[in-house]
This record gives C-alpha cells, sequence and structure tokens, in this order.
C-alpha cells in the first residue's frame, strides 16, 4: 500500500500529480523537493505537497513511490543517484517526454530478476500527455491529466502489486493508459508532439525577428495565430532534453515536413492542392 | 438608413452576418441567395435571413446594402455581375480573405468621382478575422464576430453615410475595427492566417499519409496536435480561391518557414535552439 510519496521536481507536471493525488483521495505524505526551492514552496502552499525536502535522496528512501518530475537529463540523473539509495519494495517512476533513454537506463540500473522477483527497486518509466505551454508549480492544476493519455512503457511484462497501484492512481486522474513499446513511443511522439512544438516555436520566432512588435500583428491576428504560435511559449529548459533525447526522430519529422511544405508550395495554383486539402479533410474527420 | 439587406453567400460568414445583424437589433429585410439552395433555407430556418431568394440581381437591386460572402473568386464574379444593376445609394461590401485583387476590381467596376459624390453604387472591400475550421450556415453564429477584427481596405479615404452606418452595424456585431491598405493587408495575412492554414493543411495531410488509422495517431495525441491539425479540416472551396489570389505572398511565407524549420533541424543539439525558443517567447509574452 502507498503511504509516502516523493515527488522530485515540483513544476507544473509534479506538482500537479501532487494536487491530483489529494484529489483522487491520497491521505498520505507526500514530499517534494525541487532545484528551485520556491517551487517546492508554491507547491506546498498550493496543497500538493504535505513537506517541502531539502533530502531528496532522504526522501526518496522513505518513500513507497518515487516521481522523477524533472526534464529528461534530470530523470537520467536522478535514476543513476538513486540507484544505490532505494531498494526492493519501492516503485521509482517518472514523467519524462521522451522514453528509450530513459527505458535503457532502467534496464541498467533497476534490474529485475528473470523469474520475476524483486532485486531491488523497480522503475516504471511512464510519460502523461498533459501540459501547458508554461510550466511552473504556480499553473499546477489537480485536473491537468483529467481525459488525458498516460503512456507507460515497461521494460518488461511483469506484473507487481507497487505498478498495479501506480496505474491505478494514475486512472483516478482521471487519465487513460496504454502501455507502449519505448522505441515507438519516441517515434510517435516525433510526430504528434515534438515537431507540432518544433513548428509552433520555429512559427513564433520566425514573426518575431521579422515583424517585432508591428502593431498590426497583434491587431490582425485571429485564433489560427493564436493556436499555432501558443507553444512558442514553452520553455528551452524542457525541449532541450527533448531534443537531445529523441534527435533523430524529431530531425525526420522535421524533414518530412519541410517537404511536404515545400510540395503545398509549388502547387499553390495546381489541382494538387486539392488533393492536400481533401488528405487533410480525411486526418480530421476520423478524429471528430 | 439601411432597412433592407441582401447576402450572397449563406455559408458560415454569410449566415452568420444575417444572425449578428438581428442580435444587434437590425430590424429591417435580410434577403439571402447561396448557390446551394439548402444553405439558403439552413440560413433561413436559423433565424439568419427573412427570405430565401432565388433572383439574387434582383435582391441586390432592392437593397441597401449587399453582402458577398462567397469565397475570393465568386466575389469577384458577383462584383462584375452586379456593377451594371446597382445604383448611387447603394452600398456593395465583402467578407473576403484576401483583399488586393478585390480592391482593384472595386477600382474599376465601382469608380468615385474626384470629389466624392457617388457615380454609382459603391464598394467597401472587408474581411472579418474570424471563422471555424468548417463552414455551413449550420455552424453558424451571431456571436462568431465577437471580439474579432474586421478589416476594411477602403479603396479611397472618402467618407459616405452609407460606409460609416455598415461600419457601425460590424461595431455593434461586437468587432474591432481597422482600415489597412490592400497589398499590406494581403502580405500580412500571407503571415498570420494563410501560412498558419497551409501548414496545418500540410500536417494533417502528411500525418494522414503516413498512419492513416494507425490507432495508436488518435490515442496519443493531446492538445498540440488537436490544435496544430485543427485547420486541416477548413475546405479547399474557399482556400483555392486565396491561394490563386495571394500566390506570391503565400509562397514567400511558407518558403521562410521552410528554411525556419530546417534551421531549427540543423540545430537540435546546439545552443542555437535556445536562441530560437527565447525569440518564440519574446514572441508570445508580447501577446499576453
Amino acid at each position: 500500500m502507498m503511504e509516502r510519496v516523493a515527488i522530485v521536481g515540483t513544476g507544473l507536471i509534479g506538482a500537479s500529480v501532487g494536487l491530483a493525488l489529494r484529489e483522487a483521495g491520497f491521505a498520505g505524505e507526500i514530499a517534494g523537493w525541487d532545484r528551485q526551492r520556491e517551487e517546492a514552496q508554491t507547491a506546498f502552499d498550493r496543497g500538493a505537497l504535505t513537506a517541502v525536502t531539502d533530502d531528496p535522496e532522504g526522501a526518496a528512501r522513505g518513500s513507497d513511490v518515487i516521481v522523477l518530475a524533472t526534464p529528461v537529463l534530470g530523470v537520467l540523473d536522478w535514476m543513476e543517484r538513486l540507484a544505490p539509495a532505494l531498494a526492493a519494495g519501492q516503485l521509482l517512476t517518472d514523467v519524462g517526454s521522451t522514453k528509450r533513454e530513459i527505458a535503457a537506463a532502467a534496464r541498467r540500473l533497476y534490474p529485475r530478476k528473470s523469474e520475476g522477483t524483486p532485486v531491488g527497486a523497480e522503475f516504471l518509466p511512464g510519460h502523461p500527455m498533459a501540459g501547458k505551454e508554461r510550466g511552473g508549480a504556480a499553473l499546477a492544476e489537480a485536473g491537468l491529466f483529467r481525459g488525458a493519455m498516460w503512456l507507460f512503457t515497461p521494460v518488461d511484462a511483469e506484473r507487481t502489486a507497487a505498478r498495479d497501484e501506480w496505474r491505478s492512481w494514475v486512472e483516478r486522474f482521471g487519465a487513460r493508459t496504454l502501455d507502449m513499446d519505448a522505441a515507438r513511443h519516441d517515434e510517435m511522439c516525433a510526430w504528434v508532439s515534438h515537431l507540432p512544438q518544433m513548428l509552433s516555436t520555429a512559427f513564433a520566432a520566425m514573426l518575431e525577428e521579422r515583424f517585432g512588435d508591428a502593431p498590426e500583428m497583434g491587431a490582425i491576428g485571429g485564433r489560427a495565430l493564436r493556436e499555432i504560435a501558443r507553444l512558442g511559449a514553452s520553455p528551452y529548459s524542457m525541449w532541450r532534453d527533448v531534443a537531445m533525447t529523441n534527435t533523430e526522430a524529431i530531425a525526420g519529422s522535421l524533414l518530412a515536413f519541410e517537404q511536404e511544405l515545400a510540395h503545398v508550395r509549388e502547387n499553390l495554383r495546381t489541382p494538387e492542392l486539392r488533393e492536400e486539402f481533401l488528405r487533410a479533410n480525411r486526418f480530421r474527420s476520423r478524429r471528430d
């Protein structure tokens, strides 16, 4: 039974996990730590934590479940750092946006016996497909994961009580869950998440460079501009780690999209533009 | 005083103009015509029109204000067709997405005497920056223009009672208005409206081509996917005319964006990615 939770990294996602746990009826302790102490304090003030800790290793050692909610490179660092400190019966999980490197580290640092007996703490890689264009505990919400997909990329098929319990909390957050292979996860996320981020950033950066504070720009833009540029507010700190740990797949999706745009550009006055619109219409009508 | 209005093209925008007029207190007649008679019938059933007409020329002849709400090439056709039928004291306006060719046609077909005396019907080119990703009278709303920008690209600086009255109705719809030069309008709209449309269409078309009905695609995509692909549902019928009448500016914005994406792709692991995120962050924080 999960009674004590530690959250390492109490920004938007970490603090939202704390709030979601509370709202779902978790009555135990939630200790939180953040590299920026004021983030942990904000998370505490908002009710996401029962305690702010200055000793994340100690808090992890004393917890049933440890949630790593930093950017991906931070998750990898904490996996390394906590491995010697944790023991059988403890579950480590994360919310990182890429999973291939994390799953590989889990196999190496948190190995399982083939017969399924825990030999030490176990690691369950996770990724809630939820967020906002800006981070920080101040924007955290208990309902952030409601209706969202929470992906897991388990390193083996084993079912343990601890994993099942964490999955059931995630479902109580209102999220749907799906298990995927870590490499497939990273490949798919390159198309549906990382490419949208990069194109929104590129779009907003290009307009900033070209138009700066031209007053008409803000005045005439409507919903299309707001939506396409929205993710331009996203922080580099998080996306640097995504770009570093999924470079090849993201570069592939960007190159394919550049080619698609060139095709549209070369066909603005030909019937092929119609085919392009019809393909896009089909994509959209599948999903309504 | 505007007492009779004709709406030529009663799809999403035309029918929304009718509903907005009603909601703003217009108590006169609103005759509507659409190439697809059922669209006019739907607009009538929803209360956007007081009559469906089968004789758009006759309805135009008997109206104080005629609103052309077809795609751009249709606007150009109707301008040509109605010019001989209309007379001084009548105002023709439109809601087309590009304005350079329409303003040029207005100068040619609806000329003004230099001293400002109307010599025939007058034409005021307009463009509400509002819409939905799908068209049709069934989706029309009285509040569609609330908070939106309604651009005008007048062909001269003359103020007439008819123009002033139409502007005041537009303001009663809840829209803000701004006057622009038609060429500047088309150039700016290429960046803030036509490029977002083309990139959304290209994005959705590319995913359709690559993933078709792969179940994970729908399952794992979150808000970013939904937003970037939303305009993929937009109809070719409308955008063909935009592409035809603003080809050069759209091609220019697409090429610049392809280059921006290539720059991101080549810098996924360099500090230049940080600069790109910071530029995008600046663009977004200017507009919050």
